[in-house]
């Protein structure tokens, strides 16, 4: 994709200052009607050291509204930036919709980086090229416009720059980081890695433009056009009749039959419960120092029908943690800011750093369960969230977190007589809520949508446990005893 | 106040179990009751090394419902966090109203840390200690519970854990930090610190108890029985008629004749316009980089009447400015989670680290606009807020961040030839909405709020400056001079 840049083009200054003005009136409107129309802008600004990134943001950022635009300036991460997956840094900086969110460098530049390097392995190197497009075509699947701009000069140009800068006061201030050699020494390595990367990226969802940027000018002249053209066609595109979008089969209410194939009549008697329980105590506090030493997150995602018991069994599955090193996130709707990114961006914000466990009491599957058959998600949004979750929950994974995740199964009368109970009893009515009896009367419509979700988003190192629940001591041995068998044995690989 | 705590108190281990129950009882009960109520609640959790304070918060934190508790640890600050004023990584964590949050060492032991190893003067560790009351007060005010315990032992008991922690394995894993000899060194100076520190800030909104915490048993069962007390009269309190609050005179809706001394007839020619912008933004981007290698914050508080030009003012002064070092803020009204923290949360969040430039449009003078004009705030609210936002404010400038702040003033008539001309504009009809033309109504109720804003909230170091607006280009002049010629003279102090 580089060779064939000419790096020789350039624009007559003339030529330039009679663009100049039409490129920025052209931008502003871009930016104002993507705003209006609620199209979010992910700018990404690549290149080789000295290609004139930060002089390409300032033009681009100049003309536009400054109350929709975000520029995120990505250095090496930092220490504690490390304690969370590759991702996160990204995925949490992502704009809101309508908004025109600026990256410059970004996942590419750490993705390159670590690449040339820490040596990593081939294989390696695949996985987190495959996460970053799965990451942009989630977001683009979202809506989002996605422009990748890579920013071409030879060799030769980047030691004339270098050496310019170096002599020169007011030019060195530009420069935010270190005057570092390495890509200078490394040319060839860096090439071959460029190259794979833009190829390997360069997806229908997400394309680069490589610009050739020996000329500043030029550079920032196609690449403001460039971006006015994309923006203007991705809203011209939302004006033409989309095309119908496949019809998805209603969901029968019968299922497949995993849950009423699970066993909910298992009792224990209240002594061998807490005999079970405190040896399970005991080891889960072992655990979470270990997993403390080694930098290992966990992460727990509970799920289950209302009034099966999450908030007990979080209750068990807390006392004998070390409060520093854990937290709960108990999930409601999204609200406010949360509602105008994808729906996966807070939990991105929630996610644990290693060594430390997150407990999830709901989760990003309400995505395939309540926003589904509430009709919040349309089919073709929770229909794609399988892919999405797993892909999400795939980062964790390759970051070390150990995924934890349970259904709590309890039966209709089950549920039934326990609605009743909390109602009775003066101090637990707070629990109980006119859409708990609404939901209730949805549980056909819940039953096919919890059994896609298990079907669909248990891969083997992330599998969906359904807990039997109508008995509340059973469900809680089942989760804390299950909890610390996996942790152990994922400690052990 | 140390002086006199008997250190050999205990508990007998018989005693402690019967009590045990009972508390872990008592403390999820005041939780829940505490949450039903919407009372937030802050512990603060400090005393020597060694004294316990990880054994405690667990102690305390296992018998709550973990979805309602925040635990903060607080390690010394990093250095991303030095690049914000001093307050900042504890104010953005206060939990949500409603919740529970543990601070595991907290503001405290950083003013503390501080003061005996920087060798701070006396003057500079009032003015924190000062901060820090003002701090809680006002989150005391907002109808915080603020409960904070010192826990004590004495020198030899610390010697004698130091060692005990050095010879086993199972208790160094408690501590997360790495074996400290200073405090142990120098004993005096931090007693003498800690005495001080604890008798300035026992206020009567946030009281300090000190702990003996020689018996580790002992001490748990204090703070715990002490913090269910603490809630629980929180709670009687607020079932209690509430002392009628001073009735506030009806503001007057003719004001100090501030903004009506206003010269709006100012104009300036087009090319006398062109060429001072040219000159001053110029400065502005010398200015800028000045500021990054100097490590100075700058803060623009933009106010003014609807339609008064605020978004062509921000456009004038981010042009020539790195995008790289700055980012605007457009406000709106709280949502979610921010409303449900106190209205200053938020803005602490967006604070610009030190050597960024943050641009509000708009600001957390809301609370004393339109918060007040439109019955948001109750009136003992935004009194006080005053008096909150001089604190806030003086918590920036402390930290060597400079506050500009403007009030853009315009005619009445000149506003509704504005509207009218947005509303005649196609591309210029989003700009104006029928909440605009209520707001223009209450034009008479805003004129004294904006005026008492001016004169209480004027402090030497950021005042307001009233910026006359009827001429669009002398507003944008009027503001870019000021702000050149004021940062200039704070990077000379």
């Amino acid at each position: 994709m580089l060779e064939t840049i000419d790096l020789g083009v350039t624009i007559a200054p003339e030529e330039f200052k009679e663009l100049k003005d039409d490129l920025r009136a052209r931008l502003n409107k871009a930016q104002i009607e993507a705003w209006q129309a609620g199209l979010g802008v992910i700018v990404v600004l690549e290149g080789w050291d000295y290609s004139g990134k930060a002089s390409v943001t300032r033009f681009l950022v100049e003309p536009l509204d400054p109350r929709g635009v975000v520029v995120n300036v990505m250095y090496p991460p930092s220490r504690e930036e490390r304690r969370y997956p590759f991702a996160h840094r990204y995925a949490t900086r992502i704009p809101a919709r309508k908004q025109l969110g600026v990256f410059l460098r970004s996942w590419y530049y750490h993705a390159l980086d670590a690449r040339i390097e820490q040596e990593r392995d081939d294989i390696t190197n695949r996985v987190v090229l495959q996460m970053i497009n799965d990451l942009e075509r989630s977001l683009a699947d979202d809506g989002y416009l996605i422009v990748k701009f890579w920013l071409h000069i030879d060799r030769k140009e980047q030691k004339r720059r270098r050496k310019e800068y170096r002599g020169n006061k007011l030019l060195r201030r530009w420069r935010t980081g270190p005057d570092d050699p390495k890509q200078h020494k490394r040319w060839k390595a860096y090439t071959a890695a460029i190259e794979d990367m833009l190829a390997t990226t360069n997806t229908e969802c997400a394309r680069w433009h490589p610009i050739p940027a020996t000329d500043v000018r030029y550079a920032q002249a196609m690449i403001a056009r460039t971006l006015c053209e994309q923006i203007e066609n991705a809203l011209a595109a939302r004006q033409r009749p989309q095309p119908a979008i496949p019809a998805v089969p209603p969901p029968t209410t019968s299922g497949t039959g995993i849950l009423a194939g699970v066993d909910l009549s298992a009792t224990i008697t209240e002594k061998e419960y807490e005999r079970r329980l405190e040896a399970v105590e005991t080891e889960l506090t072992e655990l979470q120092y270990e997993c403390v030493e080694r930098k290992r997150a966990v992460v727990f995602a509970l799920e289950g029908w209302d009034a099966a018991g999450k908030g007990g069994i979080i209750r068990r599955l807390t006392m004998p943690l070390d409060p520093r090193f854990y937290a709960v996130h108990p999930i409601a709707a999204p609200r406010g800011e949360e509602a105008e990114h994808h729906y996966l961006w807070r939990f991105w914000k929630q996610l644990p750093p290693a060594g430390h466990w997150a407990i999830f009491d709901r989760t990003w599957y309400g995505r395939v369960l309540v926003e589904r058959v509430e009709g919040f998600a349309k089919p073709h949004e929770w229909q794609r969230a399988y892919r999405e979750i797993n892909t999400f929950e795939d980062a964790l994974l390759q970051h070390g977190a150990i995924v934890l995740k349970y259904f709590l199964h309890l039966s209709d009368d089950e549920q039934l007589r326990r609605f009743q109970a909390r109602e009775e009893v003066p101090y637990k009515q707070f629990k109980i809520t006119p859409e708990d009896w609404r939901n209730r009367e949805k549980r056909a419509a819940y039953v096919p949508a919890i059994e896609e979700m298990i079907q669909r988003t248990s891969p083997p190192l992330a599998p969906w446990l359904v807990v039997p629940a109508n008995d509340k001591l059973v469900a809680r041995l089942t989760v804390l005893e299950d909890a610390v068998a996996k942790i152990r044995q994922a400690l052990e690989r």
